[in-house]
């Protein structure tokens, strides 16, 4: 199974299942390709939290704003999944969240002459994650692969952490998903037991779900992911709190 | 097979086959993940005109307004077909269109105490689809899974009927689709033989196809469910005519 | 394998596929449903970018603003693919990129009554692509389908020439992508070799990658389909230079 996600909306993604499918069998899953364009940290967020629900995976990955710079292309094994994208720390977040920290294993792609400067996706990536499966598939060691050499070196990415004082956490938007649910940083425990809490400078309930208050009420709720969310149940959080990625959060309890 | 809808957008659906990719070998078909956001009628018409389409399988539906709430969580058997998804109405139109009126069954998915309270899709529904899918597969009945019960009242959801007099029908907008294309409750017979009829106040042709008119004119037609369609060809119904879902459609013939 | 196209949104395509499925066990891969409306150049250029990247395959394209008019509905052998969909040319380049253009066959698709007049994706073409595909499987010639009579003119489809004169070339248009890409008809090599070109009268960088200028910088590049593109390193394309399908560009060198 190849997993594919990336930022490119429509139709670039399907360049990359062809090349896929020219080379191998393997059943391939859309994760999302409306990942916010060419923000890392969002797509790192988003991986970690939904590839830990896959059986054991090719996960191909394009976020890649330093496409044609001289960026590498890494494969990183992690327990029994594999991750294939390019080294600007996308990968690690999910990386870390499938393998050990100990047990993960970075392979540098060697560069194709015949590869574009602009759609590495297709022409760097895509036959690596074949590659990679088809290795898999016959157990046979990535080590093994003529494409790749394993590295020491790598990008990392680390998710921001909140300030965590006594009766006040400050914390930062990390992504704004479909619904406008603003998900925070801040873990969920920082506000268990609190019945509300102002948040930036606004007092709203906490409620265990959105039904938890009327329909159009504001409320800050523990996310399926379990940190923070600033919610409006049955409407946009991100309209109301006037919030967006990498926003400030001050939430006093 | 089972099928996947919702109103999730993106990347919320990846997590549910995820789930269901854990326990099940299943051949996975996305039906839409861009339902109108917590509308269960414009859902359930959806359902109702598509589903009949596919050979037997089992649908997962996630339009739920309600998650969080006190809710059931249904399984229904419809003919072939089985339906999964919240007890809010959605899944009848369409289990109404797959099987006998009398032929449905209806069981309610017995809670798990590991669910999030905010993502029942990914929780509740997909291990449940998952479930229902090997059950069938292996030709066991489904009242014999254990997280299944047998419920005797559940929330049904009719689709409004208009009201046709005379020289008149009153209906309502059922959706708008992605061209535009205004989509009513008033059944097609209704302006059979018209080469024209008055909606709301305003006289235009009555056409077999959008191709039927000049670009850019309006038109009344019978869409491909039946339905009166208020569309222009090659433009947007809804900006032409100004209507959008729930609004009054009267037709004088 | 039968790979989608359309410029249908959601849900229309889960028809299509329903009725696919109905009848072939077919492999089913979305290359996209988000083509820009009734753009059957848009949709022509993207295919012949995209399809010659997947094995042998059928498939099956709608973009058809004449649906309901009298134009065929076509299957088109190209090499070891073949394409399916409406007679207005979206299948050509495509077809020539798959296939010699001597090796083309055309068959026109016969009526089938019961067909919508505003839905042939699902009433005509998905039926064709699922009988085309069974019968490659079988190694059966189209010709012996019952439902194909070979057909000797059709509509053909060229992407506009750009005029190349001697220092400058005025071409147009073609698509922009979803990041904002200006993707134009000027072949590539026509600015290879030059470190700036004037666009339209604006003095730009010529660069290898988006990242050959700083960010939120304008540049012309040659995209991975080999012509030459208007960007910005990390921004909008179309913004920046104003600029839509169909609009002239005007390179001087």
């Amino acid at each position: 199974m190849i997993t594919l996600a990336s930022d490119f909306g429509s139709p670039y993604p399907a360049a990359m299942k062809g090349v896929i499918l020219q080379r191998s069998d393997a059943r391939l899953v859309d994760v999302s390709h409306e990942f916010p364009r060419q923000d890392v940290r969002a797509a790192g967020f988003w991986l970690r939290e939904i590839l830990p629900y896959f059986p054991p995976a090719v996960h191909l990955v394009v976020v890649d704003p330093g496409v044609g710079t001289d960026r590498a292309a890494v494969v990183i094994e992690a327990g029994e999944h594999a991750l294939v994208g390019p080294d600007n720390g996308v990968l690690l977040p999910a990386a870390r969240a499938l393998g050990d920290e100990e047990g993960l294993t970075v392979f540098e792609i060697s560069d194709d002459d015949a590869a574009s400067s602009t759609f590495h996706g297709r022409d760097v990536f895509a036959p690596a994650a074949a590659a990679v499966h088809d290795a898999r598939a016959e157990n046979d060691p990535l080590a093994e692969l003529d494409e790749l050499t394993q590295l020491d070196e790598y990008v990392d990415l680390g998710l921001p952490d909140p300030e965590v004082r006594d009766d006040e956490v400050v914390g930062e938007v990390l992504v704004v998903d479909g619904f406008g649910n603003v998900i925070t940083n801040v873990p969920g425990y920082a506000i268990e037991g609190y019945e509300q809490v102002d948040v930036n400078g606004q007092t709203i309930p906490v409620g265990e779900t959105f039904a938890a208050v009327p329909v159009g009420q504001w409320l800050a709720t523990v996310g399926s992911h379990g940190n923070v969310e600033l919610d409006v149940n049955q409407g946009r959080g991100d309209d109301a709190f006037g919030l967006e990625a990498g926003d400030t959060v001050r939430i006093q309890l």
